[in-house]
């Protein structure tokens, strides 16, 4: 992946070539070998006027070129949609090796494109839907989600604000160990309570930031990758399913995902060693625990609160700093997730490295908003 | 497919949304046996900011909902790149029915949103590699690459320009014959001839109109499909390429689809009783004719004017009336010549009957333009 945040002089091309050119390198292929190619990108239509064909623009002149293209997209889980059709497609012996890349550019000049993009990743004829309305120009929309997920656990749970920001604490000094990540600063608790209020209970340091990047992966069969390292990555399971919309269980899109994803996989919560989750909000990731299993219904801030979900505990969440601190670029998302639990199970991940070797992962990725669900839940668990 | 033409008081769902009861309906099944959705849009995002989770829009309410939904694009190939998608997932056994869904709504007041789009199908920071340049807001650009197609063909085999204008009025005429169709009237040489110039030597009756409108098709296993008709029609074969960039000849992609296709048929052009082809503007018709090997090289003007691709013709080609005359929103082109091919072999395809029993159709697409080729190319064959 590229490191994420800013990036004004780079282009979809450029941020994507730089994540393709040290993916296909840390494969050591090359880029001929490359069967077919699945782009996830979700907002260059709305923000850049770049749609349609984006995979074959952020390729050209790569030499990976004359191949099956698919531009993929299911809101903030693209990368990870696109990753699980390249997975099948390797899977099921269709083809051998394959990209999955995913790219964002969300920082223009004009901030209302941006949060207009946004606005894409729910029905645009019926913003009327969203807790709070769609019709607020001055933010992303999607914290309104967020602020309702923290009220809701707030409410049930008793799980105090102080707590849910507390995610952010510990995301933000996991992000200070990637030099990857678009914030590299711990937060303290007084810091992230002070900061703004952007949709109630939710502030501005408890949401994932804007920003650019790409992140890439190369899925091949095992046969492909064993004459090519010694310490292949596998996929364990990959699952994507849309939401239920008009449901009164606004997450049995996210848990469907997950049973089916441990189904696959044979494996459980208990086997878990390290997990990236969808922290667009700092709530995000609570009610992720609990959709998880990692702990009982309603103790997802006791589950944070005794350290357990810290790089050194004994579930790692989020070691790379996740949505809050690693930073969002969107379409970008799910595949630099990927990378990082890749780099966690091979032990590559410096600082931020959880404690024991690692051998089983997952990412947890949800894109879009519809009545009530996720427009996409995507899970997969990696193992090596 | 609903009728194509323009439906400014239809949204993206309610298009879609008609095209899928139609196809549920004539595959006799419910909604709740499809296991998988692959939705085709190319230039929502663009127009109505309608981005990232298009699909999952279109069939809310539907009781399509928590399954495995993909939004897909490869410009106008985008209905091709669903449905290849689609049938890749039950070719290997992943799903045993899937729903491949192609829906675009093109008119909006604003027209430059329109034109925007197109440029969206091609490298938006490039346009400059755009034959005529994409500077152009006055109409699609795609229509430069038409005409620059058409001198080809004029200039290397001295095919007359009127030569070129008769496929639109064969197209017109078979468009007269098909209640789909979003243009309906016969339209003689002399008309078309004397229609506004939009890029030398291509007139307005050789373009393709703007168009809204949906197809859908339902792809299932063969044992599935025994259990509910006693006429299926198969799947022969399925192709995506994208197109190789920075190349000399501007065809490499189109041409290395149409070999794989009919490689992985076992089938040839002789084989083909109805072709439908992507005649974005009328040159596309003439080149598609060589491509395909309806004839040899240099001589698709002497084929067309041999009368033998008319619908009573030893090859009928677009007897639904192209894209030309059925009309071409986007996004739903490719499932739309599906459909076509569909009804052709099954023999419900009206006063556009082919006259002999169709036992193997082709359908043709090709989107995008990407440094002088396709961005996409795209080639079905089917047979009963």
């Amino acid at each position: 992946m590229t490191k994420f945040g800013k990036h004004i002089d780079q282009s979809l091309r450029s941020l994507g070539q730089q994540a393709l050119k040290i993916a296909v390198e840390d494969a050591n292929i090359n880029m001929s070998q490359i069967d077919a190619a699945y782009i996830g990108n979700a907002m260059a239509g709305v923000i850049w006027g770049q749609e349609s064909i984006r995979g074959q623009v952020v390729l050209a002149g790569t030499g990976i070129e004359g191949i099956p293209i698919f531009n993929i997209e299911n809101a903030c889980a693209s990368g990870s949609s696109a990753f699980h059709l390249a997975w099948q497609a390797v899977a099921t012996g269709v083809h051998d090796v394959v990209l999955a890349l995913g790219v964002e550019k969300l920082y223009h000049e004009d901030k209302t494109k941006t949060f207009n993009a946004f606005k894409g990743s729910t029905d645009v004829e019926s913003l009327n839907q969203f807790p709070g309305g769609g019709d607020d120009t001055s933010q992303s929309i999607f914290m309104n989600v967020y602020a309702r997920e923290a009220r809701e656990h707030m409410n049930k749970y008793g799980t105090k604000i102080e707590t849910i920001a507390k995610v952010a604490v510990k995301n933000s000094y996991n992000g200070s160990l990637n030099p990857l990540a678009q914030y590299q600063t711990p937060k303290s608790l007084n810091t992230i309570m002070n900061s703004r209020m952007i949709s109630d209970p939710i502030r501005l340091l408890m949401c994932s930031p804007i920003g650019d990047g790409a992140a890439a992966v190369i899925v091949c069969s095992e046969k492909f990758a064993r004459k090519y390292t010694s310490n292949p990555i596998y996929i364990a399971s990959s699952v994507v399913l849309s939401g239920r919309g008009h449901r009164e269980d606004i997450d049995k899109g996210k848990v469907r995902a997950i049973t089916k994803a441990y189904e696959m996989a044979g494996l459980g919560a208990e086997d878990l060693d390290v997990v990236e989750v969808h922290d667009g909000g700092a709530s995000g990731e609570i009610w992720a625990y609990e959709h998880l299993q990692l702990c009982p219904e309603g103790q997802a801030g006791e589950l944070l609160l005794s350290g357990e979900t810290e790089i050194g505990g004994r579930i790692p969440v989020n070691p790379s700093g996740g949505l809050l601190a690693k930073g969002h670029p969107v379409g970008a998302t799910g595949i630099a997730q990927l990378a990082e639990i890749v780099w966690q199970l091979r032990g590559q991940a410096g600082k931020r490295q959880v404690r024991n070797a690692a051998k089983v992962g997952l990412t947890h990725n949800n894109g879009g908003y519809l009545y009530g669900d996720s427009g996409a839940a995507a899970i997969n668990v990696l193992t090596k």
